[in-house]
């Protein structure tokens, strides 16, 4: 689809439009219509029109960095002061985007924070409509309990909790833990679509199994357990470990070495963690991605409708946002909002640049509003 | 689902679970943590929680009854004094719901408007993401232009403006006609999903035939042309006529009156207007319905994720929502926010109540946050 | 896809690869081979593939006409001398393909057949998991009688049996009736699939009503009743009703006549009939379409994996299949075998040529076999 | 849905409804009517109902057990004797089910059949509409090429032609090698919907990795390429290694021995092999499936529209198939035909009872007449 790249505005079309001034008369008799639309909760479209369906999206989340050396002291500081338990029920701190007015979303619809847990913590069960998942960039120990299936916690793993799900978190170890949460609470908070309940204070299974038992039914590549024929809204796998991601990466680079088609392009390998009984995304309103940039490799800048946020996992390199470029190391987040241009670029000095990365995306597609751009494409 | 039906929140929870008081190093301690969280733009979850989880949706957006005797003599009076054309783009007025901050929007999702034309005028041609209909409760002579295919209006119809179609009206009579019209507007500007582009200043086709083309190849009951065999997101009917909802809607009180399924509950008939190319909502955002009560008629008391608008299309009655009761009369627009419990009754002293209404539904039920509960049912 | 389209073939292709004539002994050792081979209950591809597995589907099914002035006399003569009741079940004469070896089969898949009620005759009640329609070429005053819903039967209407309801059939008036019968039998008995049923032995309901009740539930154009949101298999329509039909052909033309688009080639228009809830076909075997030609127009030589049946309803015109020209008129049933390349021209000295026709396209889309293939075009 | 359990039948139902003899000259009027249908290519439905639309599947095919004690040898014999190459194509001899009238196959749609290549033997490529797979009971060191992509053939793995790709194989060893090739050549004789094309004479990939490169990009459980977002009609993996089915098999047998859901009935591991794009079958006409019973397990006794075929692939046990047992061995094959009742026993003397399986009941699933009955169960 084209999409117009001149500075065409409401403002500006209205101005070349502009018409005589009124008389003193009609001017007062426009005052008092506008009192009478106020009182009759009432608000005309002809003057709100340009905020309200703009050329093309503009949003008021900006792009930014939150860095792990910044987020990770502050989180164990948390750990020290504000214990965990039932009311507040997690001790995780959300990115609150500086463009959001003070709310502690990363995007208008995603949230996503650090939650720290404690030596032998537990997190109280509980359950809500939000969908939510956890990715670890450093650390292991925790277990997290959803539906009463021990998950075990370790770095490069994604892991599920999907919406309505009885879930807790307990720290098995002497060590404390911190990973990120990624959950679609500002759109559930917005849309009014939210419910909560209350379930144990203690995990409802304290054993610590290396795999969860989601994954000994569901983790063997295209195999379905004829227990499990009824295709679910969410991935039944619990556990998506990084041997397998790590895996799935590597051979993408080296099929693109051999000279096969495999990548996104040149040097740039990635994967979606998708639902085995529906091939979709893993959760109905979030799509998680990771992606691998070899030494030096560059994406193509790429604009769509739909915000992300991105956690680095592995190596250095560049995102350029709407012109802006920033530095990125190891457990760096950034946003990037709607229809703002990114691209990726991995520092030379390394082996490769990996990147987690959680998006909105299903929420338009499924709603047909998702667009791209890709520049000098058409 | 079973909802909780208790008063169980996170305050009540959190006071249970009360702490001893900190020292005053700890609240000095936590005073810093707190002004350092602000200045790394985070925000914890623990102190959010309760607004931004709760056990059930609390909507801001308030359950609000507009006139149809207070918004039309208002649009006739913009008619008089503000000009349509370019820039302004449409002579509507918006309902703002009293809950919502001096947003123009009926619901956090749905925008509803009067839009009013006077004799001769033209609104110009435009196009955008968002979608959007027009459903009349009285008057005719416009025509409103889609896609170039010019569809009448007329009172009872139900017109579609899918997102990105190129659309004006314009109005070929010496009398004003007034209209509804129903847009996702709030929701695609809380997104950051939309396009806009503007077209030509009067309508591409200035022709005003009784139906348009796109009902003459679609509007054939379960019959597809064969030069349309791809399915489509929206419905490629323009116009849903006055006619088929009034026999729909007839036959299936008949039918009840033969002791035949077919009414939605005892004396209350309703239709979905629908895609005839999938079976599915005429839109990805908006579903929209015809409901006629039989004199007398009470509808079960509902719950539902997600918000409606509905207007009175003939007949008096009254709307119990959360309690509280409000008496309808034609022409009459009323909101139901999510998860308010409704319930219709129909006056006695008439032949039937109608009422036009439209909803999110479809978002929920994309993105599978849809729920529903009707007290006394299991 | 592109289709070779030069001779090869199995034969052509051994015959160049030639082995040595084997010796003797080895002649001997072969022939004790293919005797083991038999006896083991084993058969050799290579043998077979020629015809196992042509280049091109090679159908035994051949194009052939049935002449509605042939059909009708002998139906009537049957009504004369065989009863129709339990056991027999109905008094229907299938049509026969010369090529399918003496069984009561159009095609592979298809069975086609006339059925002939006397006046005030029953066709008893049952069901199967057949899927059957009828389509009335002349005369009414039958009623067919699907779960316990009367539906008059009228000239060209299209009337919908899904697999699995009840059905029976009764002529209430003084002249005898007759009409087409299409179903999946040979599909069904072919797939070892068919339950049955035996019913009442007179209909479980004698009312002679004008339209059925399903249609005054669901032949209202993109209205679905909100009773009815489950989607079903099979469409909910019981009866197409002529006049739907004919209303959309003509509108097709005379958009064509404004310039258009709306036909599916010049001076050919075609419905085809939906299932509303779906918008896909209207039982899971069977397409059903209606085909009207202007005077003097040619449809453009095609090729389609999977067979139909076609009945002329009204004009006259020709039929080339496989470069064979047969001249048709009303009444007339003819089949187009798999991948035999079809095209129909409308004579001059009429107003409009009319055709139903019903196929299995169904089981080819939805296995993936489906191909067609237009002379000239890529 | 309730399946009639008495015997009744057309034929008892028409017998108890005898109409009175006809007299000599309606007699002959019969006669000359019948005479005159079958010139007319006209056959009555009343004289073949009860054998066309019996009142629950009577299938031709039979249940039958071929050795692989027997399959093997033979196999070897036709190495000796006969030549692999074009125009015969492949080594491969079929199960001819003994109730199918000499045709060369196992059930009325499924194809089941031992292939043979010598050392260093070349199967030509090919490709065709029909989908295929093989199964391997024992041996490796062939490579069979699918698009390009040399696919090692081992013991216990599945593998996948899909229909129209290029394939052929290459014995790479100093050994014969065998295996089972299914394929759907019967449905697509049966239905005339086959293509089939030449390819060259030696595979086009000599290559003999230990892996696909199918599987490199796509056998990572959950994980999609972001290169491959495009569902598909066939699994995008062309090897299903035996490692991860017996992995998936031994820890649902494992979690049952814990307490948890996993298996299908008590003893009763099994896995359906699926297409990760879209968690359905891997083919659109064949289900592949893999079963795994404990010493002494016994399955339910079942009934379902459709016929499979079955090999052992390790252990002993018996299949009864409506009241007949027989005994099976390693390798050997069998076959359940339609709507007849079958019930697998597991030996005690052994590890695991092992079987693979393949059906065609995604046709029956997809086109709706998909049934199924367990003794005892409503």
């Amino acid at each position: 689809m084209s999409i117009s790249a001149d500075n065409t505005t409401h403002e500006s079309v209205a101005a070349s439009h502009a018409l005589p001034e009124p008389t003193e008369e009609e001017a007062a008799q426009l005052e008092q219509l506008y009192k009478d639309f106020a009182a009759g909760n009432m608000i005309p479209l002809w003057t709100e029109i340009g905020d309200l369906m703009p050329m093309v999206p503009t949003p008021k989340a900006v792009a930014h960095v939150w860095r792990w050396n910044d987020l990770y002291p502050l989180a164990a500081r948390a750990g020290d002061l504000v214990p965990v338990g039932r009311g507040g029920e997690r001790r995780a701190i959300a990115l609150a985007n500086p463009g959001l007015s003070g709310a502690p979303y990363a995007t208008p619809t995603l949230w996503a924070a650090i939650q720290y847990l404690g030596p032998h913590e537990v997190a109280p069960e509980h359950r809500h409509s939000q969908n939510a998942f956890r990715f670890v960039v450093e650390g292991e120990g925790v277990w997290t309990v959803v539906n009463g299936d021990p998950v075990a916690m370790r770095r490069g793993d994604f892991l599920l909790t999907p919406g309505w799900n009885f879930h807790g978190h307990h720290n098995d170890t002497d060590q404390p833990m911190a990973w990120i949460d990624g959950l679609d609470i500002p759109f559930v908070h917005y849309a009014d679509a939210g419910f909560f309940e209350f379930g144990t204070e203690r995990v409802t299974d304290e054993a610590t199994p290396d795999i969860s038992r989601s994954e000994r039914l569901w983790a063997h590549p295209g195999l379905r357990p004829l227990s499990g024929l009824d295709d679910t809204t969410n991935s039944p796998i619990a556990a998506y470990r990084w041997e397998h991601t790590d895996a799935a990466l590597r051979e993408q680079l080296l099929l693109e070495d051999e000279g096969h088609p495999a990548t996104v392009s040149q040097g740039h390998a990635a994967i979606r963690y998708s639902n085995p009984t529906t091939g979709g995304d893993v959760m109905p309103t979030i799509r998680a991605e990771f992606h691998r940039l070899r030494a030096g490799a560059t994406t193509e800048p790429l604009r769509e409708v739909g915000s992300s946020v991105w956690q680095v996992f592995e190596g250095t390199g560049t995102v350029v946002i709407n012109g802006e470029t920033k530095q990125l190391a190891k457990g760096d987040l950034f946003v990037v909002p709607s229809w703002q241009q990114w691209s990726l670029h991995a520092d030379n000095d390394q082996p490769d640049f990996d990147l987690f990365r959680f998006s909105d995306a299903p929420i338009f597609e499924r709603l047909n509003f998702n667009r791209s751009y890709t520049e000098g494409r058409k």
